[in-house]
């Protein structure tokens, strides 16, 4: 049987989803779980990775086991093993074609930047920029929409034989109290792609860098042109498409 | 001079308000942040001690220091150098005649109980109990209102000579979206008290316990008379009256 799991996290004290040894991961602590709970060796396979202290309210993974099981029980079990900044949203059985990764058709992700200093109970989820010219980051939002060659726009590491050619459908600003929350959706995204668009487009939006940088680091297709990335924790993945 | 200043932390991650030696404590970090722009030896003095990951909105200590400074920038200054989950709001140079703990009137504590399981990015704010009987709650509200002696509600380590009687002049529900919050308003509270004051109402609310118990255990005058202890992160210290 193959399991279709929707989760939220809380990922600021975390060092990411992916599994590192013995650190606190989100994919660690959902194998854990669920290798608990089913007294079986579980394995998760996620969507995709999420960096370090970056959040999620909708990640989406699947895993095999050798049982039915009634999915809203065995949410409610999951829930009672994990941590409570990491919550099952939803468990449903689903046929051995779906892979949470590769049937992925769209993902969309949300950055928050709060426009005054972040209450005490705020700092974990929103970067925080002060005098951030409006109109300027509109302009940089509509330079990443469509099909580019991201490889400007990601880390170093990614292997340069990778095709790095995704498409951006939606990069929205939607102004809400004492917040901008950015909306990006895309057919996929590159490891800290979307927290190097929001450095350059927050240094837009402060006056210290111009909308053509954009269109130079695109045309480059060089990771190491030096500019800053967003932290982790105004990013969350808000919902993965199938 | 003397300077009166007002602080909000998410507590979750502290041991409590109290300086420990090197533990991580609301206490150690503000004595360390004002020391560091001060470059003076500066030891603050709070209104009261909160427990280990209670919250507070409006916490206020005092200290001395032999300088003028414009308060603004002094506050700005200690942000700069404070953890985000720690926040001063405002700071105001008061006369020597002003102490933090000895001049405090009144406290208001609110405690916040989400009645879904909450989400993981509200599950350090709030506790999570469910199927709370509204009317119950209420009535063991009222029992409180008033002077008593609530050496029952305290700790047990507060020492038997201690003056336990204190003056309960408010004690609210207000029912928010998938929440209770809990107004306390008193003269001062014991260690321990709100949250021995919420197990107990919450075991009412629930069922498991019944409102006669709270006159029982106020009459018993004994700290060792068991009932459950609410945990520290529903708790917030809202505000100190002058």
């Amino acid at each position: 049987m193959r399991y279709k799991c929707t989760v939220a996290y809380d990922g600021f004290d975390y060092k990411g989803f992916q599994i590192q040894g013995k650190k606190k991961t989100i994919e660690l602590a959902l194998n854990e779980a669920i290798s608990l709970m089913t007294k079986q060796r579980i394995k998760i396979v996620g969507s995709g990775r999420t960096d370090a202290q970056v959040h999620a309210k909708g990640q989406v993974f699947h895993f095999d086991a050798d049982f039915i099981m009634n999915p809203d029980a065995m949410k409610t079990a999951m829930n009672w093993r994990l941590a409570k900044d990491i919550r099952i949203i939803e468990i449903e059985p689903v046929d051995e074609t779906f892979h949470a990764r590769f049937s992925a058709i769209k993902k969309e992700y949300h950055y928050l930047v709060s426009t005054v200093m972040p209450s005490p109970f705020e700092s974990r989820y929103k970067a925080y920029y002060e005098s951030l010219d409006i109109e300027r980051i509109k302009d940089a939002l509509n330079h990443f929409i469509g099909t580019h060659d991201f490889r400007g726009f990601c880390s170093a590491t990614v292997h340069k034989e990778k095709d790095c050619t995704r498409e951006i459908i939606k990069a929205d600003l939607v102004i809400e109290e004492d917040c901008l929350r950015f909306i990006f959706i895309g057919t996929g995204f590159l490891k800290y792609q979307v927290r190097r668009m929001m450095g350059l487009i927050l240094d837009i939006g402060s006056g210290k860098d111009e909308v053509t940088t954009i269109d130079k680091v695109l045309d480059s297709k060089d990771p190491k042109i030096s500019h800053k990335v967003a932290p982790g924790y105004g990013l969350y993945l808000e919902h993965v498409y199938y």
